[in-house]
Formats: structure tokens, sequence, C-alpha cells
């Protein structure tokens, strides 16, 4: 079936534009002729593979939500529980260029996902699965409040994020208090679970 | 001086307006004539008190710090460092109506401000005063590495704000991871700090 891997093919690279495009200026600048003048198309070609400029960014969306889910398997889960937190919340946050890219784009479509009924299930079902696979691995590392402690190891990777991309001269303070909330909600963990 | 008082009051429901707009759309529908609109105005009677959207943008922002400064001095500071942390957090939480619109407008802005170098000033100042506000509470209670909790609840109260304003099913788990987190960042400042 050359053709229809074709199509996913041409409307996974008019993703990856859009995404660039939300990245590099915002996902206010994002329209179905933006993405089209970034990719080289005529927007009547990007209408060809997405009907709505909704229906790119759900599946922009969901473009960026799997490459939540890739890295998070990248980790090696044989790793102490703290190092592996910390690996896998260093994959998120905007460090580098590709991973600035990458955050700008999940936390413009966050934002967006208060207005946006398609996008919020999107994140909700990334949200669910990233935390069903970290409530895992504290089980495994018999860390108490395994769901309250995955909750609370969510929201401060998104939060340390969103503050680092508009405050990059803030890295080094924020990866102090990355290092310091991890070293405190596992420590509950060696207390109580007794490791 | 009853014009410039005049004018100022006119900027402030002009920006009230546009946090509004923010709130209910999200900040890609907020231009100069939806903002009119929202307040009944022309867009050329806005543009006698804004010359470009990003000046009704950065005045508006401003007054969204101003709230969360004025909120946090609401907070009683004679609370127990636990509970006044937990107060202050509640506050920017999207648990009812007024709350969502603020943290809702609040969070737009965060994003915009990776790609508005004017807006990201503004969101820095304002974590900057946040911050050492916070760092004085946490020094009084004795806990350790103040600079790193305080960034570290910060973090985790925006984290929190932006799920809970795309999936409002998610507010009871949250709640408590915010508890959770909030027993782990305190607990270690009562060990150490033998409170």
């Amino acid at each position: 079936m050359p053709k229809i891997v074709d199509r996913q093919e041409q409307r996974r690279r008019i993703g990856a534009a859009l995404l660039r495009l939300a990245a590099e200026q915002g996902l206010d600048q994002v329209s179905v002729r933006t993405v089209a003048a970034a990719c080289g198309r005529s927007a009547g070609a990007v209408q060809k593979y997405f009907s709505t400029k909704e229906d790119m960014l759900v599946f922009a969306a969901e473009m960026a939500g799997e490459r939540i889910e890739e890295r998070m398997a990248l980790v090696d889960t044989g790793l102490p529980l703290r190092q592996a937190l910390h690996e896998l919340i260093l994959t998120t946050l905007p460090l580098d260029e590709e991973r600035r890219a990458e955050a700008a784009a999940q936390l413009a479509f966050a934002v967006h996902a208060a207005h946006h009924p398609r996008l919020g299930a999107i994140r909700r079902q990334v949200d669910d699965d990233v935390k069903q696979a970290l409530v895992a691995w504290l089980e495994t590392a018999a860390c108490p409040a395994p769901a309250a402690t995955a909750d609370a190891v969510i929201a401060l990777s998104d939060g340390l994020a969103l503050r680092m991309l508009y405050a990059p001269e803030q890295h080094a303070p924020l990866l102090a208090a990355l290092d310091h909330a991890l070293d405190t909600l596992t420590a509950v963990g060696r207390q109580v679970g007794g490791g």
C-alpha cells in the first residue's frame, strides 16, 4: 500500500513543520498558510492532507505525545529510582535546542488544551500513560504514595520546563530545585519502604 | 490630575477585558479588535490607550503579575510553613471560575513569554519576587535549601495549574499530589531544622 504509507509520511512532514513553527514562534503563529509556507507547499497542498487547522493541530499534538512516550521508553528502568526519574525529567527540559523545541511545542499544546477539547483529550491520554509508567517504577522501588508521587513528578517537570523556556539564565538554580525535590520525594520512599 | 487617573483606569478596564478573553478563549484569540469588542469599544478607541497589541499584552501581563503578588500578601505568614505554602498554592489553582480565569491567563502569558522578551521580563520579575518572599518564609521556618525549595514550589504550582485546566476530572488526585509533595518538601525542613 505505497499510497497510504506515503500519505501518512506526508502528514508527518506537515506535522513536524507545525511543531517547529510552534516551537520557534508560538502556537498563535500556526495556521494552514504559515505551516504550508514552513514546509514549502501551498495552503491547498496542505489541505489535501488536513481539511482544517484543528485536524492539523490534533495530528501534531499526537506526534508530540508519541515523542514523550518514546523518550520514556528509552530510560533504563534498571537504574535506581531517583536516577531514573532524574534522567526522564532531563529529557523533557529545554536544555538544548532540540529539547527546547519539544518543550515549547508541548507546553503550547497544554495551554491550548484548556480551550480545545480534542487537544485536551490527547494531553490527558499522554498524562495517563506517563503516570501509569511512573507508578510502576515507584511501586517496584517500594515508594509509598506512588500515584501522588507520580502526579507531583509530572507537575514539577512541566513547571520547570515552562519557566526554563522564558528564563534561560535560571537553568542552574532550577536544576538544583529538581535535584532537591527528587531527593525529598524519593527519600520518603527510602524511609518508609525501608530500602 | 483627574485626566491621568482616568486614563490609567481606562487602560485597566481594557487590560481586564484582555485577561478575560485570554482566560475564556486563549491568547491566540486576543487582538486589538477582539479586545475592543469584548469591552464594547471600537478598535480605534482601544488604540487611544495602547498603540500596539504588544503594549496591550504587556500591560495586561503586568496586571496579572500584580494579582499574584496581592494574593501572596494575603496569606497569613503566622501560619505553620506547610499550611502557609498550601494556602498560597491553592489561591493559584483553577478550582473555581475566578481562579480558573486567572490561571488560564497566567499560563498563557508564561508560554507566550518564551517568544516575547518583554513578557519574559515581566514573568521573570514576578517569579523573582515570589521566590524571594518564599525564601523568607522558608528561612523563618529553618527549612534547609530554601532557594531550591522555593523554586520547586513554584514549579509544582505552575505544573499542577497547567494540568488542572485541561483535566478538571483530575482535581482530586492532583490536590493529593500537592499534599504529598508539600509533606515531603517541608518534612526535610523539620528533620534538618529540628523544628
